[in-house]
């Protein structure tokens, strides 16, 4: 019998979550099959929306610039429109992410998912993994018949076995099908259905000629004539949702459709008194959305599903993509971890929790936001009060559509997402129990665990750039430690102290030590002592007063590209000596510690003292989901 | 006999100079031949620096992208260390480009040559034009034969004529062929050498390692042992500028060389108490230096010169390429203006008095620098004086060479480069003697002719993008008018007034509107009414309260994708209402105009007012170098 093809990962699906899973498991040397029914990426159409916190998280996976380069179109503001005597008239705007929310590139980027799928294709193609295509998979079963690659997989040509077909065998498989998923029908899955009601969606993206003055923003328009949102695209586009049929109607059919020419004379009456002509129809298509989410994502934590496998809703608040994105870092990480031996096979329970979590969030946002644009609004003459400026701070009696976009902006921006407390989240019900931990709930810090990390910009001492704090560790699977070292004068002996018990051969940090600790290259940035941590040291003082060899010790010193002065002022925290220190809530004379997790959320945040206590925290910590022993008193070096 | 291919422009050299030129001309629609005596673009080593303004330039022409996806190195701060008992010791850092400079990129940008050739050979690729390889000029002269194409100009492939040979005319020849030119030697034109010292330097790219702290940041390093200059690269490479002879040395021989051995050995010597080892070795070469400058960048305006062709200079400052880049910056534009008809040829004589002019300085500074780096420093005990501080506002005694490089950031960074008057730079000397000419001479505006506009941040009233205010219009050949709005309230007859007054069957506007101006692509942003001019409209006003349609006359309102909100706040300015009019020097309340040169450079600035004064000094000022006639007063639609 001939030998079975053994894969890490069969990935299922080469839409958003797929090629970000695939694209981060391929970089850290996975072996990967990937698979998409279709014979070539998207052309035209779907998604189009990166939210302000995707993009974050494309800049730090350094595939910010090959978006960019498409010049996508930047919505900045939202504008709303209502029905007045004239036809529609413009009731407000408000900033898309308004300045409450702390974000580094405050705005949606729009680009169709083409455009956004080559990307990741490209880069895969860089690390050696191809999607093969147009293959489907015909069966799968997790039946434990090697014990390092349980799950069985079928493949087979669309186009019938006889064209191709394999059977593998793998560690993980991964359904990034989309709503009508094989994996999850045979699963036995259900999906559950947060609101009752259905929509039928229409879709156009084209090249208008008009004088509706928002065309180049984001505008949601009530009218008396239907309901319709408007987005702009690269290349001069336009894509208009316009809704044909929904669950609540008399005469519901789920299969209502309607053609371009009628949804072009729909939106022409909807946008009146404003003219509006196509000069070309890019994409057209309808669609029956109905809201649902998986019961579960795993059963087995071996055959995992994501995206919109898992959950459907209104394309409305642009929000599809970005989850999946986020489905799949997540995994990926824990995946990695477990692989690598680094970390507990239990975690990847917590793959689900965090990610069900937020889809359920999400659901309960789409639901009542859906059903509010759906509704007849009313005229604008009647809520003259609602704002005409964007600045986030007004108030007023706005009708309850507005009034709910502005309070989701936090959501839908991506920034929202809070994890909830588990083994990487630190909470008072954690494990570890160490009187050195600092909580937002304690007031000791301004950072939340399962929370993003705040931005921050600092001066890196090595080469005097200016730089993104946040940004300065690539998703590469490793923690982030980032010691605050206040006051130098003050923090000498603390941060001794600290690289005296990172050095003690049962910390969390010496037993990860990478294996080839001794010979690894001197230009090695990241990750000289562990494959699994990075450390970053920030001082408050200038650039030029920080020696790093003569301040920090040598263990500390080797991140000599990751320590930084936090000397660059902030207008968030104007009358803060040291900004960065300020906006963590942290104080600018003794620092701390803050733990953030491979994906960029919080997970705990230590006081920084003399002593083994900063240490002895942070074994505890990693020592609740770590594969080894970790803690004791023994000293090395 | 065969007819003779005829091009617009023959182009010899495919260095910075050559390629700059050739990619604003081929975007411009002309017909280049363009050779290259090298058979591929650089590999390795040459010139690496690209200055702030330069990079302005670049992302103007769309290529500071490409540029960046690189991952070049980035200097903000320069390191001067000198000799102490123990070695050497760090006597001072200061800003690369200090705040006191307004600069959108505060730093200077390293990347090898080659990997810059390519950004502009790609560029030129998708515009049908090729780098012909490996062929040399081999004769020329301007014999007026054909009155349109009066040069004639033979090439062959370098391995001699039988490998290949062709005759062309042209309308113009340029030559970037670098300090040894056929042409500058065909046309008798004389190298004046500003300074008599000659130097011999030695370069070496490559990887080290070191304890060195500032291996990562420009160093200026002066030791016992010699001289030394360190500039980081991409790739974790470093490159050396190690002196080797001066003409001032007892033994002067312009051949010494030296071998990489003895650069290593004497870089070691010099660095001490740090060591330096090599990984290796990427390029090295050691070449002498003459500082001089071409008595003539041309003799007829139709064979033209520029890049190192006209001026040699010491490596140190990096200013090399950057001055070849606005020499062919400054030639393409003017080309264009004469060729499509819209100035009079006379313009052209302007390329040699604005770019001679700026090269003298460049030599001046260059010498008077080099001279202080070769000169054995004081040692640093004696002058401890000299600041650690970065903030550009420290005083004390300094060395000599401190305190030139200090004097001379803004000169470095290219925000130094002023053009006299004349007249595109109007002066109360300029041939327009409106009196509404506004001029920093007498303080009613803060832009001086001749230099860069200032960059302002405002918000894009049509998708609420905020966006680089001097970056909105590309590289496109166009005149930019910035019409400053001030109050909508107060300034609504004068903007009413100028738009009547552009509409002027005469006006400099109407003179050279497109001839297809009723047929013109409703999605054309820039050029709507004519190829040489886009107006951009600026309001001292919040976006939500701009409502284009309402604000602005048919023909303002047409550049709807260009009308600005300044109601971005800027920490220069901190009290300013809108901090754009501010900067600019302009009344908040009553505005202006700011008519800025295709390259950028600021041209004239017109008080805004009710009649036709406005337009009426714009008239003048384009009369004065236009084509055709322009003033009148007679009015159409």
């Amino acid at each position: 019998m001939a030998p079975v093809d053994k894969y890490d990962i069969v990935i299922i699906g080469a839409g958003p979550v797929g090629l970000l899973l695939s694209t981060c498991l391929a970089r850290w040397g996975y072996k990967i099959k990937h698979i998409d029914m279709r014979p070539e990426p998207t052309l035209t159409g779907r998604a189009d929306g990166i939210q302000p916190r995707s993009l974050d998280l494309l800049r730090n996976m350094d595939l910010k610039r090959p978006i960019m380069a498409n010049e996508p179109a930047k919505v900045y503001e939202v504008a709303f429109w209502d029905p007045s005597e004239k036809g529609i008239q413009r009731t407000g705007t408000w900033a898309s992410c308004p300045k409450f929310i702390d974000a580094r590139y405050p705005f949606t980027t729009l680009l169709h998912q083409g455009l956004i799928e080559r990307v990741f294709i490209n880069d895969l193609e860089k690390h050696n993994t191809r999607i093969q295509r147009p293959w489907r998979i015909t069966g799968f079963q997790n039946d434990g018949k090697d014990e390092e690659y349980p799950v069985e997989v079928s493949i087979a040509h669309v186009d019938g076995e006889d064209k191709g077909q394999e059977t593998v065998r793998a560690k993980y498989l991964f359904s990034g099908e989309g709503a009508r998923s094989f994996v999850r029908e045979q699963l036995g899955v259900k999906i559950t259905h947060k609101d009752p009601i259905a929509y039928v969606w229409g879709v156009m993206d084209g090249v208008v000629r008009t004088d509706f003055p928002d065309i180049k923003m984001k505008c949601t328009i009530h009218s008396d004539a239907g309901s319709i949102m408007v987005i702009p695209r690269e290349n001069n586009m336009v894509r208009l949702y316009i809704q044909i049929a929904s669950s609540t109607d008399a005469d519901w059919n789920p299969r209502k459709s309607a053609t371009t020419e009628e949804v072009q004379a729909t939106a022409k009456r909807i946008m009146k008194p404003y003219y509006v002509e196509w000069d070309r129809v890019e994409w057209y298509s309808v669609y029956p959305i109905g809201q649902g989410i998986a019961d579960k994502y795993t059963l087995d934590e071996r055959v995992f599903m994501g995206g919109d496998c898992c959950h459907t809703h209104s394309p409305k608040a642009g929000q599809g993509m970005n989850t999946a994105f986020l489905d799949a870092q997540n995994l990926a990480w824990k995946i990695h971890h477990v692989e690598s031996g680094f970390a507990d096979r239990s975690i990847l329970k917590s793959y689900e929790s965090e990610r069900k979590y937020v889809a359920e969030n999400l659901l309960n946002f789409d639901a009542e936001y859906a059903k509010l644009f759906s509704q007849k609004q009313p005229s604008a003459d009647d809520i003259k009060t609602a704002s005409k400026q964007s600045s986030g701070d007004s108030h007023g009696e706005e009708n309850p559509f507005i009034k709910k976009f502005k309070e989701s902006c936090e959501f839908t921006s991506g920034y929202g997402v809070a994890y909830l407390e588990n083994v990487f989240n630190w909470s008072e019900n954690h494990p570890a129990k160490h009187p050195l931990f600092l909580s937002a709930e304690k007031g000791t810090t301004a950072l939340r665990s399962g929370r993003i990390l705040k931005p921050a910009t600092v001066t890196r001492v090595a080469d005097a750039n200016v730089v993104h704090l946040e940004q300065e560790i690539p998703l590469n699977g490793s923690y982030r430690i980032f010691l605050f070292g206040g006051k130098p004068s003050k923090t000498k002996k603390a941060i001794a102290d600290f690289a005296k018990n990172l050095q003690k051969k049962s910390s969390f940090y010496s037993v990860y030590a990478r294996e080839d600790i001794d010979s690894v290259n001197y230009h090695e940035r990241h990750n000289p002592h562990s494959h699994f941590f990075t450390i970053n040291t920030i001082f408050n003082a200038h650039r030029p007063e920080i020696e790093i060899r003569e301040l920090l010790p040598a263990l500390l010193s080797r991140y000599h590209d990751h320590v930084y002065a936090d000397d660059v002022w902030d207008q968030r925290v104007p009358d803060a000596e040291a900004a960065a220190h300020a906006k963590m809530g942290l104080s600018q004379e003794e620092g701390g510690v803050v733990v953030v997790r491979p994906d960029g959320y919080v997970g705990c945040v230590v006081k920084l003292e003399q002593g083994s206590g900063t240490v002895d925290a942070l074994n505890e910590y990693f020592g609740s989901f770590c594969a080894k022993k970790i803690g004791g008193e023994r000293a090395v070096l």
